[in-house]
C-alpha cells in the first residue's frame, strides 16, 4: 500500500471536495492544524467544497459550527449537504401538504418553504395523516424512538408516499470505543421491517457531486479530471467520487484505519486514486 | 383455492400443533368458540400442543393468560415456546456469567438458573461487560429504545458472544389498522446495522417442533404423518411444519387474509396441505 | 387510480425522456403507432431523449435497430444508454491495462479506446490477470455461464478492481409467459456470492438523467420542471426520475400492468406524477 | 486464542460428529493420518457420525469414496448427508408427480421412490410442467447453466412448488487458489432474482443433527452434553452445533485459517467450545 503525502498530490487539481467528519473533524473537534490546509489552498488559488452527509443542520449552521471551532475558511457557500439535496427534492417533487419528519425541530426548519409544512412524526394522527405527502429522516435525536419508530412504520403502511433519508451511514463514532446508531441506521431498520427501500441522497449517491460540479462550472472552466474527492470512508466518499468519475484520496483519520485499509479496499473492490495519512498540510 | 372445513381434516391425525396468535386469539382476545375446538379434541382423544414464538413470558404465565380468558384446556405442559428453547440453549451453551437481555424483567426471570445471571442491557457497563457471555432479545417492551439499542450495538461490537432472538416476526398487529415493531424486528434492525446474523429459535426453525415431537414419542407411538401443524402465517408456521415433514393447515384468522392467501402462497412457494377459514369447531 | 391521456399531459413539458423497452417496444417489436408520438412531438416542437439501461450495443447500433423497424425519428444523438455512462467511467477512471468483460464481442467493442483493452473473461488467465484493472458486465449472452461465471468469481477474489454493471434489471420478458435472466441478474448472483456490491450505472441511478440534462442545457434554457420521464418500471424509470427531481409518467405497456399498478405503487412507495395507458398518441 | 490438542479434548464425549470436507479431506484427498483418528476412537470405544452438506451422492457412494482412498472406518451407516434429509422431505411431503432437479443423474437417482419421478430441469416442458410438485438443487454439475438456470427461474414463476437446496455453501475450494460456485451459490443466485427463499437442509439447519441424535438414542443412553461437533466452517458446522446445544470444535484445516480464525469468530459472534489445529490424532 503506497501512502502519499497529501500536499504532493494536490498540484494536479483545480478544486478539492472534502468530506467533513473523519477528514476535517472528529468526535474531539477539529483535526489539529487542519486550518493550514485551507490557508495552503488559498495561497495556491485552489477552490474547494465540503460535501457532507449531514441533514441535521442548515449549511449556515454547519458553517457557524466551524467558525466556533476557529476555522473561518469554511463559509456557508462552500458547503454542499445532503440536507440541501433533500430540500431541493421537496421543493421540486412534494406538492404542498405535510412533510413528516424524524429529527430535531432545528433540522426540519431548514426544509420549510414552498407551501409544505414540516411536522414531526409524533404529531401525526388521524386528523392530519391524510395530508402527509412525504417522510424525511433527518437526525437520530429529537424524537422518542419507541413511540415514533412505531408510528413511522404505521405511517408508511397507510400512506403511499416517498420516504427520504439524507444520511447513508448506519453508525457514527462518538468516542474512541463507541458508536451511535445514525439516522441512516434507523432508516435501514425501517426498510428491513417494511421490505421497501428509501430514497437516499447522501454519498455514494452522486447527486451532491453533481450539485457542486454545476456550481463550479458557473465559476470556471473545469473538467472532472481536475477535481479530487478527499474522504475517510470507502463506501460513501470514495465510491461516490469514483462513480462520478473524479480522482479520489482516502485519508486515514476516520472510519478507515491504516491497519485495515488494504483489507477493506480489497474486500469491497473500492479503489481510491491516492491514500494519504491525513488531509492536514503542516507548516514547513 | 380449495377451502376445507377444519373438523373434516382432523380424523387423519393423532396430534395437532397449534400456533397461538392469529389462530386461538388475536388483539381482541380469544377467538369466539375456540374452546369448542379443544372440547372436540378431548372427545376424539386427540392430543395437542401450542407452539408459540413467544419469549416474553414463561409457559406457566402463558397458560394462566388463557385461563384468565376462560380457556382452561391449555395447561402449562401443553405449551412449547421459543422462550423454552432459549432457556435450554442457555443451560447447555452458556457457561456462567451474565446473559444480557432486552425485554421486561418478567421475561428474563424465567431464563435464570444454572449459574447465569440475567442482567438488562441498561445495567451493563464497563464494570461488568467483561462477564457478559450471551445476549437475548425477549420482548419489545421494558427498555429505553434509544439508550438501550445504542448500548446493544456497542455491546456486540465489544464482546464476542452469541446473540439470540426467540421471535422471528418483524411486526405484530395491535388492532385492525396498526402494527407494532416486534422484538424480532428490533433484532432485524441490529443485524442490518452490524452485518451479522442472530441465532433465531422461533418458527420456521424446527427446534420447537422437535421438542414437541420428543415429548409425544415419550407418551405414544406416533409418526410424523400423524401430526398436523395449524397456523396463520406462511413463513413461520407453515414453512416450519413443511420443513419438519408434517402436514400443515393454514387458517385465515390472522396474518393471512382470504383475499391474499393465494397470492402469498404463490409468491413465496410455501404450500400448506390444507386451507381452512378458522380453527374454530362450532357446535352442531 | 386516475389514468390520464398521454397527449393531454404533454403541453407542460419542453422535453420528454423515454425508456425504451416496455414503452416504445416489447418482445414483439415496436408498439403499433408509436411513430405517431414522435411525429406529434416534432409538430409541437418538443425535444426528447431515449434513456435506456442497455449496454449490449452502441447508441449507433441501437438507433439502427429502430430504423430497421421503421422508426426513423430516433437517431444516434437522441440515445443515452448505460453503456455510454460505462464508457465514460472507463475513460475517466481506468488507467490502461485490461478491462475484462462478460457479454458479446459486439457489446465490448464500443468500450474500446483510451489505452484500455477489452478482453472477455474466458481469455483471462495467469498470464494476463495481473493487468486486469476493471470488470464490466454487458450482456447475458456471448459467454459460457458455467466456465465464465466461475472464472469471474475467482477474478474478483484475486484482483482488487471495480466491477461495473450497466443494467439493473434481474430479468426481462422474452414472450408473454417467460422471462430471461438479464446481465443485471447475473451481477446480483455474483454480488450475493461474494458479499460485495457492484457499481451500477442504469436507472434508478441518476447519472444518465444528468447526462441528458447537460446535453439539453447546451441547447436551450430549461429547468427540471419542464422535463417528463416516461417509463414502464417503477423501481428504475419512475424512481430515477423522481430522484432527479423531474415529473414522471408510468405507462402500462410493459412491466407494470393495469391490474397491479396500484398495489405496486403502494407497496414500493414510488409514486409517478401521471399514469397513462401508453405513450402512443393516436391520430385523430 | 487458545489452541487445544484434539486428542486432549475427546475424553469428555461419548460421540463425535465430523464434518467431511475441510476436516477429513480436502481438494488433495484425505488428510494425511486421518485414519489414525478413527483407530483411536475405536480403541476408546467412542462412536462417531459424519454430517455432510453433500447431496450429490448417496451415503453408499460417499462411503465407497472413502474406501477408495483407503479409509475403511467410514461405512454407509455412519454418514448423515443433507441428501438423506432431502429424501425424507420428498417422501413425507411430495405427493407423487415429478420432482425437477438441477444436478447429475447420479445425484437424483438416490431420491427416487415413493411414487415420485426425478426429472432434470432440461426435460421439463409444456407437456409435463403441470406435474412438477417440487424442485431440488443437488449438484453444480450435470446441467447447462445458461439454459437450465433460465428454465428454473421460469419454472418457479409458473408453478407454486417448494424449492429445496441441500447445500448451504456458496463456494467450495478446488485448489489452493481457486473456488468453484457450489449448488448453494446457484440457489442464492435464483433466490436473489426471484425474491423468495428456498428450503435449506444443510448445516447450520439442525435437522441433520436431530437425525444423528435420534439414531444415537436408539443405540445408547446419551445426552447432548456428551456429543462434540468437529468442523472447519463457523457459519455451518459450528453455528449448527451451537444451535443444537452441543459442544463444538473448530479445526483449522479447511475454510478457517489460523490467521483469520479470531477475526471471523469475533465478527460473526459464532464461538466454538474448542479450537484445534486439526482432527488428526498422530501416533505416539
Amino acid at each position: 500500500m503506497n501512502i502519499e503525502n497529501f500536499k504532493s498530490i494536490l498540484p494536479k487539481y483545480k478544486t478539492i471536495f472534502f468530506d467533513a467528519f473523519g477528514v476535517l473533524k472528529n468526535y474531539n473537534g477539529l483535526l489539529p492544524d487542519i486550518d493550514k490546509t485551507f490557508e495552503y489552498l488559498k495561497e495556491q488559488n485552489q477552490d474547494f467544497y465540503i460535501l457532507t452527509n449531514d441533514a441535521s443542520r442548515s449549511p449556515k449552521q454547519l458553517a457557524e459550527s466551524y467558525h466556533k471551532l476557529g476555522l473561518y475558511a469554511i463559509t456557508e457557500d462552500k458547503i454542499i449537504s445532503s440536507g440541501m439535496i433533500t430540500k431541493e427534492y421537496i421543493d421540486l417533487k412534494v406538492d404542498g401538504g405535510i412533510v413528516a419528519y424524524l429529527g430535531t425541530k432545528n433540522s426540519a426548519q431548514y426544509l420549510e418553504g414552498n407551501g409544505t409544512r414540516l411536522v414531526p412524526v409524533s404529531e401525526i394522527d388521524d386528523s392530519n395523516i391524510g395530508e402527509v405527502n412525504a417522510l424525511v429522516l433527518l437526525d437520530d435525536e429529537g424524537f422518542d424512538w419507541f413511540k415514533d419508530l412505531n408510528k413511522t412504520v404505521n405511517l408508511l403502511r397507510k400512506r403511499t408516499i416517498p420516504a427520504i433519508v439524507a444520511n447513508t451511514d448506519n453508525t457514527y463514532p462518538v468516542n474512541q470505543h463507541d458508536v451511535a446508531i445514525a439516522i441512516g441506521g434507523v432508516a435501514t431498520m425501517i426498510e428491513s421491517i417494511l421490505g421497501r427501500r428509501f430514497i437516499r441522497f447522501g454519498k455514494p449517491d452522486t447527486t451532491m457531486f453533481m450539485f457542486a460540479y454545476d456550481l463550479l462550472k458557473q465559476k470556471m472552466t473545469i473538467s472532472k479530471r481536475e477535481i479530487l474527492m478527499v474522504g475517510d470512508t470507502l463506501h460513501t466518499d470514495i465510491l461516490g467520487g469514483n462513480k462520478f468519475g473524479i480522482d479520489t484520496a482516502l485519508v486515514l483519520t476516520g472510519n478507515t484505519r491504516i491497519d485495515d485499509a488494504e483489507t477493506k479496499i480489497k474486500s469491497m473492490g473500492i479503489v481510491p486514486t491516492h491514500i494519504c495519512e491525513s488531509a492536514v498540510i503542516e507548516n514547513n
